[in-house]
């Protein structure tokens, strides 16, 4: 009994790098397919994520039959906690990489992003996915210092998220409206997918420390 | 001790009506301040959203607590589930609508919205306050029927922000393009917002019943 205890818990415990890894591939998949008005790829995000919440579903179930019949205490209430919380957090990153696709596929044949805005959206897609895949690995890590590190790396996002704005509203920027629409939303979903990757990062710091990521990140963290 | 734990999971149980008021009205604050580019209401609304993030910190914190020392089962562990859960979304919610604030404060003192989309944006900001009121009610009544209507009530919502694109994108449209940055943005934070309502609201039925609104939603609830 206790080792099939165990064996769930680790479960639970990894069902979120898994879904991390799918969600971080899918929104560089829906980057390319966003900037090389790729149909087939966005409608193979689009299909994919059924697969995340499947996880999702399946964690979730698992995660409050281990509360009601082993009624776990300390660390291991902890790792149910937490991977409930970032199965939440990964389902959403993996709805804003579909929207990425949904994007792509609204405007094919067209491309969405003009030409001058493609390195930084570019950017802003990889940045996204590297965050997540940076989650992944501190997950299976357990990683603390590497942890708090994705908030700051997080600021890049925000600098390009900005730089998008500023170059929309430049007066010599002569797009239709569309587009400055389709950038504005396309800059959204990376921003609030890295926010995502962030809060999984947070998660496993919580999951290690007993403590907030935002109670310890005044201090820089020991190793850095 | 054992009427201190019922005490306790009523307190959990009650905690997301108290979240959703304070974050449907915000909203509704927020909306007036863009729409009037009032700058003292959209800081009151970025202010007082201090006080939703206490409540959802010291909310977490007293059902990790419950879980761990008084080991719920059956319907009072999916209180303390539903929970966490649901103040997590009213968390986001309340960000929404300092996200709404802040439009109104960075435009200030023009206004972030121009007259022809008043209308629109108007009824998006009252239907998504309405929508988080209803919440909060279903939450306070355990109504599964008004629970499940929640999702075709937000149906409106989607029309809406159809709506906006539709007119952002009319040819005859004559605004700079940081309007429709700002309109985007705005229509995007209420859709959003709807959606958390939404989710708690579906968080109420598995609260009541056990089972996901989404596999009691092919149906039509039974009172309809």
């Amino acid at each position: 009994m206790r080792v099939a205890y165990h064996e769930e818990l680790t479960s639970i415990r990894d069902g979120p790098v898994e879904m991390a890894h799918l969600v971080g591939s899918a929104m560089g998949r829906a980057t390319s397919a966003l900037l090389n008005a790729d149909l087939q790829l966005a409608e193979s995000v689009l299909s994919a994520d059924a697969r995340v919440d499947n996880l999702q579903r399946d964690l979730e179930n698992r995660a409050v039959t281990v509360l009601a019949r082993q009624q776990p205490v300390a660390t291991e209430l902890r790792v149910v906690v937490t991977s409930l919380r970032m199965s939440a957090d990964l389902e959403r990153g993996g709805d804003l990489a579909q929207h990425v696709a949904k994007l792509a596929r609204l405007r094919y044949p067209e491309h969405a992003v003009p030409h001058d805005l493609r390195r930084t959206i570019l950017e802003m897609g990889q940045l996204a996915q590297r965050l997540m895949a940076q989650a992944a690995e501190v997950l299976f890590t357990q990683d603390v210092a590497a942890a708090l590190q994705l908030e700051k790396d997080d600021d890049r996002m925000d600098e390009l998220h900005r730089m998008t704005f500023q170059h929309l509203m430049d007066e010599r920027w002569q797009h239709h409206v569309e587009t400055a629409v389709d950038v504005t939303l396309a800059g959204r979903y990376c921003e609030r997918f890295a926010d995502h990757a962030v809060s999984v990062a947070r998660g496993l710091v919580y999951l290690v420390t007993g403590e907030r990521a935002d109670e310890l990140i005044t201090e820089p963290p020991a190793s850095a």
